[in-house]
């Protein structure tokens, strides 16, 4: 018996099937469908337990003290190109294209459009581009010497990641609940596994089979690939991780990633009490998300379609 | 005396002035800035307004029985093709470029990057673009014969205008609460008319000095001119204003938008009861929407940055 069945698992394992989940979504009115992949439209159920799910991580890190932002789902173009997104993550990317042209142009793109011919020549890069993970806008507002005991942010961003997917659970458009830590190396690490506990319990009170893991991002190419075991072998970044649509590829709903200085080092953010600006004294920062939606999903495929059928339990933890 | 005067305007004309504001938000707290126009963070004071403004929206609309649904901030990229959208706004437009080459060019991507030189031509266009209005991934979700009495359906989107801009309500992102009615030409012309009359009265209801007028869009060259005379012409568009900024050109914090058969007949959307398909049996549409965080900064200009400090109607109309 998997950890997945021990905790109630309904439909069993011959159901976690892609288009299945996907059809009982859109059946049940959870999602609306769109022409183009993971863009679609989510129904007033499923809004209504993301913003619970949401606000039980609120009530969970309470007494912790963070300061609360919402940052809009476009971003300055330089942060990525300063933290190296381009060359980790090149095929993720959104950037911002606008028509930048005058009357002339205008009459050539209209052409252009209504003769279904390409048009993307006729536009040009904007300064911003689409937010891939909700921590980015933070770094640069926090630049310069940290308070004592560094900072704490949270924030609920929508992200964009360019992998089209008949996968409900891979989306190109998304909502993360994100928290960011900023301060000395120790004090950092402490609160990023803190968090990783904290994750695994919030999703077993909810009834979901939730496992912890060491993990690494979806670097581009073989380079990436070396980046990946590296990342893995120092320990950087954790998920935790639920069935939604295999058994064997189970989904991360939350992860947790110590930068070291990565971040701080671009933007300039040094801890407290260091008498100089040095590099000695660069801040280390890490930050924890979890995804909302996947979390939704993943209390849909557990619980069932029905909300009114899931376990009285959930739902008082979810509206107490 | 005019009407700002007369409901309890504050500061005197002489605040109206794009800088004071912005800075007086920027001390408080209630944005953060980022390097970008238009593209600021909200704080918690800010946010906490926000969701009150649309809970509020949420209570004055509980009887109408509309069909709530959220959509991300990128959409399919053709329904602006197949709209005309980029006839009448391409200024306006944002479309999301990703990388889509191999090894070879992600070098020379990284490369271009690290010696601060353009790259836009390395990336190309994708199945998707930001959301320029709120109601524009509805219209392609109701194709087909429209239930007796027509669709009422509410979101909350972000979306995007590339017209970056020091004024603060002047964003390249934000949010839209935003209403979209189908049906007889009849039933969708007073329901526009009726919101018109609900939108001055809960902008005045919480202190602000709204007025309605007849508008126009903001149609791209020469040929948008004589649109937007023809749109005026026809009150197909009114919105209501508030001074926020300047006292001679109110911002206008919500819009009521007669779309006569225009989406309709590119999505399909037929009104209920035609024996056939025909074009004579095409629906009409309306949308309605308010800028939220325009609403937000109004109350902030006009009640003063400290939420404490307003009048005690307003933030018992806001938190009943």
């Amino acid at each position: 018996m998997n950890a997945s069945n021990e905790r109630g698992e309904r439909q069993g394992s011959d159901t976690y099937d892609v288009k299945t989940f996907h059809d009982g979504l859109v059946k049940h009115g959870l999602i609306v469908p769109v022409r183009v992949e993971g863009a679609f439209g989510r129904g007033a159920v499923f809004e209504s337990v993301l913003e619970a799910v949401n606000a039980l991580i609120t009530r969970i890190s309470k007494d912790d003290g963070a300061d609360f932002y919402t940052f809009p789902p476009v971003i300055d173009r330089t942060i990525l190109e300063r933290t190296d997104y381009l060359d980790s993550f090149p095929h993720l990317v959104g950037t911002v294209f606008s028509f930048l042209g005058k009357e002339r142009q205008a009459k050539e793109l209209s052409d252009r459009v209504h003769a279904s011919k390409p048009w993307g020549d006729l536009i040009g890069m904007t300064d911003v581009c689409l937010n891939p993970a909700a921590c980015y806008p933070v770094y640069p507002t926090i630049t310069g010497i940290l308070p004592e005991n560094g900072r704490l942010i949270t924030m609920t961003n929508w992200v964009y990641r360019h992998e089209p997917s008949p996968e409900p659970t891979r989306m190109q458009s998304f909502r993360v609940r994100e928290f960011v830590r900023a301060g000395a190396p120790d004090a950092v690490v402490t609160w990023r596994d803190m968090w990783l506990q904290r994750g695994v319990e919030m999703l077993r009170g909810l009834g979901l089979p939730a496992e912890p893991d060491v993990a690494a991002d979806p670097f581009f190419g073989r380079a990436g690939a070396i980046l990946a075991d590296g990342q893995k072998a120092q320990k950087l970044k954790f998920e935790v991780l639920v069935p939604v649509v295999s058994l064997e590829n189970p989904t991360a709903l939350c992860s947790f990633n110590y930068h070291q200085d990565h971040f701080a080092k671009v933007f300039e953010i040094y801890q407290h009490g260091g008498a100089t600006k040095g590099s000695e004294n660069t801040a280390h920062t890490a930050c924890l998300g979890f995804g909302l939606e996947r979390v939704v999903m993943a209390l849909f495929r557990h619980h069932g379609f029905v909300l009114d059928d899931w376990p009285k339990a959930v739902r008082e933890r979810l509206w107490p």
